[in-house]
């Protein structure tokens, strides 16, 4: 954290107002254009350094229907949930400024901090390159994020101590710190300066020029909405698609025994999962008709509705689409739900989204790492994630469509849109191919499953989730 | 629950997917019309009477797509939260159907039936009528609610019991409870048979009839979508309007001692709500230019931001009206957030949105109950509400609007609307006095605040805070 400390001149009170009320304004009007973006300011730093005072005084020279501040006590890091989750429904819609007083880096700080077991310096590092990650993310998709650090020297910080009112004095214990002990100070300095460069440093020594260089480093960062770039990379290279997914296996299952193994396996598979120490989290993409309803109905049939959660998942909602395109998805991972399946899933980013034009090139493109990403803090966060791609033949997806067609109670499973995704199978194919390139990894490879005998491939999804579990 | 089991046929499978899935499909098409409805299902019962399978296999008649099922495990009712702030968020926007299992009743049972300290039954027929109440308000605001009790006879369950696989036996034991005990499975029985009469029971003996009987029930929710009335009573009278508010005090506080009390206030206030062992709730309405920000101003003076959120009501999301009229107020309040300050708030309802008709004569008509029963169930849990109405003379009023428009950094707070509301002077006198007369109860009083002198009525605000919060 070597930033120089910004140059800045003090305006007049009114005039600063004047501007903020306006760029709070030119911001609304960015919702739904090419520069559409919110705003989320990460507020940091040593106590008594001024924080409140200056987010206070912030809020008054702004038009405060437009600026949430969210104020949470630190919640130290836990081995469960990933450090966004307890974060993930603030983050704001375009249009729209969120004050986070309370975030990923006072987590960090306080767990890092923990009197009995402090953090190792390499641990603290990984988080800290996690969290930019994390912010170059929402950063690309119209989240701009500016992290704020009140900084006080030790010697002020001693002044304010003794000049406290005693009823204000159990604020400043947060994070079971001690204040007063000079070698704590020097920790926590020691360790923000290891913080990514990127950050806005305050000097909380002098109230005027604190509360000036805070609220102008918002209006900087409000001022600047330039357009979203659209343009694909050119390095950009499509996966081959292999003979397997134009002529998926077409081997059947025996029948004499298939009822008896699928009985087996279905118990099997809610036992290894029910007793999991981690999060199941399993997801299903595939060809239109290729079976994902029927598969997640056995995969759950011996669980009780109680013990897991299918989303099924279809075009995003306006408020949805005003925030980043993970956000439906970071919001439906709660750590306390011990099984989800997901009959579509965030990857419809490089799937339908990609090829219907609904993602522009950069978007689809960069989703990948995202992707990666968000599924490896998961999988940090004690969740196993076991995905899909069913994959079908031509001529046995006709068949089914029209079947469904002739079944009344199918009939809504069949719409004219399957009949034009159908034409684009080429490009479907294409894509899931370029996604398995991309998104197969360590933590959550895919897994690709042939259903023209959806007989064999129930059996094998079962038998792969007690893999991925371990119990097979 | 004396309810005589319905009488219903046994439709074909397909038949009944059809019927199912057509219903949804109308269902999602009431959104934004005169019939738009949500369905709220709450699903309750014997152990083992087949819930879990009845839930999944509606889910396998009807389309996935729009049918959310929200699982919990049962929560005890504390002391701390009101019954339905656990389930507000899943209460489904118009078009909707939500299944909760696990919902307040499961939390009632789990409740009345701990070992230790097992539930009175007046208490627990408390709890029956304020649930009832409060799935009436969701009724009149389009959501409607289906309620329905799995049954089964004790040597039915005591077989099941026996026939468990082992590794299922731990959902058993759910609520605590011993499903081996005659004695809790006659309590539980006793108990339920205290719900309301609104409650379809079904027979989980078998299986076919219990599915059927489920979705059957569904379907006809789903059915039946009347248009909502819109008539107001006739009975509704106007309160009269006291010379107080035409003429409000000019009384000026002291000069002299203002500052030092308004010191002194501001800190007693602050030390007051920190160590409340209650939420405080704070509540501000008032006309336009009355001096809300300035009073929230001085209230969180002294608290640094994690110590409060504050709220500025403005008009309602498309996502919000597509909720109960409350619903964005029952998801704002957390039972983690210590002290919350509304600038407007949920009182819109009887003041703009009634002069404006943006609520029908209905609606606001009926507003005043609701509010009243949701303020109730909040001060149950353990929050104090202090509502203020500040009150100015006309003239007063438009001199701090000219003085708005004379200063740039205040412009954003007058608009023509503000104008346009001043010429409905008398409405909303009225409407505030008809507000006083009908919310002004024993848990949750109105204090009308004459602000024409800002100096005496910030003083008074904060001597009314102390003294509502016991301390003065």
């Amino acid at each position: 954290m070597a930033t120089e400390q910004q140059q800045f001149q003090l305006l007049e009170e009114d005039e600063l107002s004047v501007k903020l009320i306006d760029a709070q304004y030119a911001l609304k009007d960015t919702r739904g254009q090419k520069n559409a973006k919110s705003l989320v300011v990460l507020v940091n730093g040593i106590e008594l350094a001024g924080k409140g005072e200056a987010v206070k005084q912030l809020r008054e020279w702004v038009d405060p229907r437009y600026l949430r501040v969210k104020a949470d006590r630190p919640q130290p890091l836990i081995e469960t949930q990933t450090f966004w989750q307890p974060y993930a429904r603030f983050i704001p819609a375009e249009g729209q400024i969120m004050v986070l007083f309370g975030n990923w880096y006072t987590d960090l700080l306080s767990t890092a901090m923990h009197v009995t077991s402090p953090m190792d310096e390499s641990m603290f590092d990984d988080y800290v390159e996690h969290m930019r990650a994390f912010e170059q993310d929402l950063k690309n998709n119209h989240v701009d994020v500016v992290k704020v650090w009140f900084d006080l020297s030790w010697k002020s910080l001693q002044k304010r101590l003794d000049d406290i009112d005693p009823s204000e004095m159990h604020w400043h214990r947060l994070h079971g710190l001690d204040w007063r002990s000079r070698k704590q100070y020097d920790a926590i300095q020691r360790l923000r300066q290891r913080f990514s460069k990127d950050w806005v440093i305050i000097d909380g020594e002098d109230e005027t020029q604190r509360d000036q260089q805070f609220a102008q480093t918002i209006l900087a960062a409000l001022e600047h909405c330039p357009e979203h770039p659209n343009k694909g990379s050119k390095k950009w290279q499509q996966a081959a698609i292999p003979e397997a997914l134009h002529q998926p296996s077409r081997e059947q299952a025996d029948q004499a025994t298939y009822k008896d193994e699928l009985k087996k396996l279905t118990r099997q598979v809610a036992n290894a999962m029910r007793m999991d120490r981690r999060n199941v989290v399993i997801v299903f993409e595939g060809m239109d008709a290729a079976g994902k309803g029927g598969a997640i109905k056995r995969i759950v049939k011996k669980l009780d509705p109680r013990e897991y959660e299918i989303h099924t998942i279809g075009a995003p909602e306006k408020y949805e689409l005003r925030r980043p395109y993970l956000w439906r998805f970071w919001t439906k991972l709660q750590p306390e739900d011990k099984i989800i399946i997901f009959d579509r899933s965030w990857y419809g980013r490089v799937l339908v989204e990609r090829i219907e034009g609904f993602a522009s090139t950069a978007e689809w493109q960069r989703a990948y790492d995202e992707i990666n990403r968000f599924e490896y803090d998961l999988s940090q966060a004690q969740t196993v994630i076991i995905k899909f791609w069913l994959t079908i033949s031509k001529e046995e997806q006709a068949e089914r469509f029209k079947a469904r067609e002739q079944t009344p109670h199918k009939r809504f499973k069949i719409t004219d849109e399957d009949w034009r995704n159908r034409d684009r199978w080429e490009d479907y194919l294409q894509a899931a191919v370029d996604m398995f390139e991309c998104t197969s990894t360590k933590v959550a490879p895919w897994h690709v499953i042939a259903t023209d005998d959806k007989n064999s491939a129930r059996l094998e999804i079962m038998k792969t989730i007690l893999k991925q579990l371990g119990g097979a």
